[in-house]
């Protein structure tokens, strides 16, 4: 295969490039069979059977498709550019504000609120459209074909197409003729000619095939010492991951668990809590809501490891600001028969939350540093959840683990506690030792391991590893922290870079070097310490074959992505696998 | 001299405790006169001298002073616990909101608006009236006397006293009994109990005594290879420091020379206008103004190094914000005859400008690569202000210095310029060329390097001192990426880092050890490429002896702080470099 589009990240490939060397001929799916085929005849070895394929196919194998039937009456457009590809179904709106303003509205009315961004060109200003939009259909792309950078960055399809014409609120795309609201549906597949549609098709999951699974498989079974987890949220997601050939979970947020609807409001009282003893009468409500998230996450992933994140979020984000939030949170408080502050005082108590650099504010363990209850909280939940799946006869392999950490005291007092002015600030040890003891049960095993996201993290790994069992390499916070740059207002002047030639490619796909060199310092310093540390990295870049590849040669354990992305990285670390295999014969 | 208090930073001895031993009962001047006066009479060597006096000392002996006459008639309570040292005059205001809403008021009135803070105990939420405050005065101070804690991150005088009594509007301290509004003055001396007058008492700043110049040049004497230099931005300033013994500019910020009134509405234009074409023409005017800034600079530091620092200011903090600000702007366009936009068009143009972490994001370098005309205009106001300068037979030492690099290729182009796509990207180098071209005269000579402030670029050191002649390392912000940590927002939460112990110190007044490591590494990377490289440190921490210890350790060439903390920078290094000398005796 082309050495170059191996290492070409996702829907970065032109018109008549990328995919598998003679493939354009044929679909994925076709592909997939006929490699499979001939390892099945011996025709080819398992090796050449895996080295046959791109790991970007399988993402193409995995994409939602349109169905073809719902497509046969509708007006069709071919041509253009492809900027990043995907089937995406959306109202076409003309400029950033129709767009948002529509979605606003749509949001507000509980319908999907799916939309397309159409225009002649797109700015730095439209990032937030682009961010909310299913995908972007320009006539030009400004230098650099900024509209499609800034969608690929944001894993939006994007199709560039000069015939395009915008008059007001009608556009003109050869014979296509709509207007603004008017539903069209783009198709930019992986190779081959890009369409738009006009009118919606029918967009389904692709489900996992037995031959994508048997393909996996032969790729699993290359892998010796190396893993792919993924990255998961819910009991639905760990059960995609699993039959996608994920060996475990590598990245459980928890956060979002905050964000349900029907929770939102006790975090937000949570937050808002002026003492300590609010807080736990708060958290005793969310306890049992966390305890059964645990618990069906680590039903199904019964014997693999689960690798949980501790709270991460900056506070401001889950405050009420619009007029019908701040409204939703007072009913809230009424509806407890709790004294509701006046709108004035909310306001001036969210205020004071707001920070003027989120990202390197009050979040990740600092929260657990000023309230130590939420930790105490969150790490209750995952040992009762054990303990109740144990009597189940379901063993869990728990790693719990700790975001942005600075340096080695505040991790060692978060994960091992410690006693201060004759309290005992409550370590997740503790809290594990708590829970068996009120339960009169066995201890739960477990891991407590460091999430290394910070340039002063990944140079004090050393002493980290001291009290740390584990690492996870965070590395859009370590991209974010080693270059100084925001990930989200850096798509406005990243372009620039790009136009002269001063970045190896967005280092929010493609790993820096020096942000490789930070990980690197860590593994050896960290496992200088303590020979036998699992190391991770659990950034978007995981699924990227080169960041794999680097994470292989690196001594790293595994890599964790989200669960679509699992069966191509698993395919990209086999291809090296073997690839040293045969290097060596 | 007491080892302990040698290191301790300004503001943190408690009564009874620092300055020179046995020093309690002598003013800060009196001790200065005696020790020279020994010295003189060779009764202690000159090593002796310098080691007889503190370095904070020195700064006391600087800080404005209370004329006591002024005092004498002032009702006036002794007692409580300083905080931070220092002597203020202001109107106290018993919560953060009415200080604040009573400086805005002052401020827009055109009065000075100098108030103080007075209330039981201070919270993360006061952060802002501290900020805005000349000094605080509180009962108690929250857990680590969060009040002093804060004061001194800010620089401001505090004063504990256990007695006040606050009730609604009015205040009891002993005898005295003041009302919100009224005048009152702090005088926290460095030795010695703190006072509270009610009224106000007379502020004079404090001369540079022959005395003091007669003791800095001694200090000075015993500096062989390092160098203190001063943080200046008006000849006024560059005027103080050479008083006080600066040898050179080690920072000349630019941003702050358009804040002034009478220009922030065309550095607005500059960074609304849509094109290019539109950005020259503010250029053209701004130019004349930096080119007389530079000119007075220049030629009162003539023949001694001046480092400036081209523009680094997130966009948005220029922005006018409030109706009055907007208005400003109108109208300053309507003057200009120029189409003035609708408030609507105006406010979405500058909402496109926030940022959701301006910290990292469009700022420094990165101005320049989006707006290469910014820098090309700075660089032409430079270097003609040293043609015109040469002309009156005043030779200019310029070092031309580029923020926030993150890599060498940025570095690269903006130093030394580039020809892309046809055209030529001005790179410094260029407009020098361009300006003795056009003058017909010899090239002005001068040195282009880059200020190390993010993780990436110190481990990139090596290959950004392939085109960076030298370096400085400014640590505020290389503390903020290596730790993710942002200054305005950890005053919030590191009071609870300091209750556990997590941390040694705030790391924005005492080096962290993983930043001084990251520095430690540019220098040796950058000094292997170009072993003349010359190194500098530009931070909040430069004054710092110990900050001052680890430079010299490190083969930093010299520290570079504000002009009053230049005599107490220059006698830290004296005294460590007597240190050494005594070791090899």
């Amino acid at each position: 295969m082309d050495s170059n589009s191996f290492f070409n990240p996702p829907g970065l490939t032109r018109e008549g490039e990328g995919g598998a060397t003679g493939a354009e001929q044929r679909s994925p799916q076709e592909e997939l069979a006929l490699i499979l085929d001939r390892e099945r005849r011996h025709s080819i070895s398992k090796a050449e059977a895996l080295r046959a394929l791109s790991p970007h196919l399988l993402n193409e194998l995995l994409r939602p498709a349109l169905v073809p039937a719902s497509l046969s009456s509708l007006p069709c457009w071919s041509g253009g550019l492809a900027g990043s590809a995907g089937a995406v179904v959306g109202k076409a709106y003309f400029s950033a504000a129709a767009l948002l303003e529509e979605r606003k509205r749509a949001l507000q009315n509980g319908e999907d609120g799916r939309c397309i961004l159409v225009l002649n060109a797109a700015f730095a200003g439209d990032v937030p459209a682009i961010e909310a939009a299913e995908g972007v259909l320009s006539a030009e792309g400004g230098y650099s074909a900024h509209a499609s950078v800034l969608a690929r960055q944001y894993g939006k399809p994007a199709l560039t197409a000069p015939e395009l014409r915008i008059n007001g609120t009608g556009a003109v795309l050869g014979d296509l003729e709509f207007a603004q609201g008017d539903t069209i549906t783009l198709n930019v597949p992986y190779s081959g000619p890009p369409s738009v549609y006009l009118g919606e098709g029918e967009l389904i999951p692709r489900a996992v095939t037995d031959e994508l699974s048997e393909y996996i498989a032969l790729a699993k079974g290359m892998l010796k010492k190396f893993h792919v987890r993924a990255n998961v949220e819910t009991p639905r997601e760990a059960a995609l991951a699993l039959a996608l050939g994920a060996e475990g979970i590598g990245l459980c947020r928890t956060e979002h668990m905050f964000f349900a609807p029907e929770r939102i409001n006790l975090f937000r009282e949570l937050i808002l809590a002026i003492s300590a003893e609010d807080r736990k009468l708060v958290l005793e409500k969310i306890l049992p809501m966390q305890r059964e998230d645990f618990t069906g996450i680590l039903r199904i992933m019964a014997g693999k490891e689960v690798c949980i994140r501790l709270l991460d979020a900056p506070l401001h984000e889950f405050m009420p600001r619009t007029g019908e939030e701040l409204e939703s949170y007072s009913g809230y408080l009424r509806a407890g028969g709790k004294p509701s502050p006046s709108p004035g005082e909310l306001r001036a108590r969210i205020d004071a939350l707001r920070e003027s650099n989120p990202m390197l504010g009050h979040r990740g363990c600092r929260i657990a540093i000023s309230y130590p209850e939420i930790y105490a909280m969150q790490a209750r939940a995952i040992f009762e959840a054990a303990q109740a799946l144990r009597k189940e006869g379901i063993e869990s392999r728990l790693e719990i683990m700790v975001p942005l950490v600075m340096n080695p005291r505040e991790f060692r007092l978060i994960a091992w506690g410690k006693k201060i002015e004759g309290d005992r600030f409550p370590g997740i040890a503790d809290t594990e030792e708590a829970v068996h003891w009120e339960q009169n049960a066995e201890p739960i095993p477990y891991r407590i391991g460091a999430m290394i996201e910070l340039p002063a993290a990944a140079l004090g790994a050393g002493d980290i590893a001291g009290y740390a069992q584990f690492f996870s390499f965070g590395t859009n916070d370590l991209t974010q922290t080693a270059l100084g740059l925001s990930r989200d207002d850096a798509v406005g002047f990243l372009p620039a870079y790009s136009r002269f030639d001063l970045l190896e490619g967005n280092p929010f796909s493609v790993l820096d070097e020096r942000v490789k060199e930070l990980i690197v310092l860590a593994v050896d310093r960290g496992r200088l310490t303590r020979p036998d540390l699992v190391c991770g990295l659990c950034g978007e870049q995981g699924a990227d074959p080169a960041a794999i590849r680097f994470c292989m040669d690196t001594g790293i354990d595994y890599v964790s992505c989200s669960p679509y992305a699992v069966p191509a990285a698993i395919l990209a670390a086999a291809q090296i696998a073997t690839q040293f295999q045969l290097e060596k014969e």
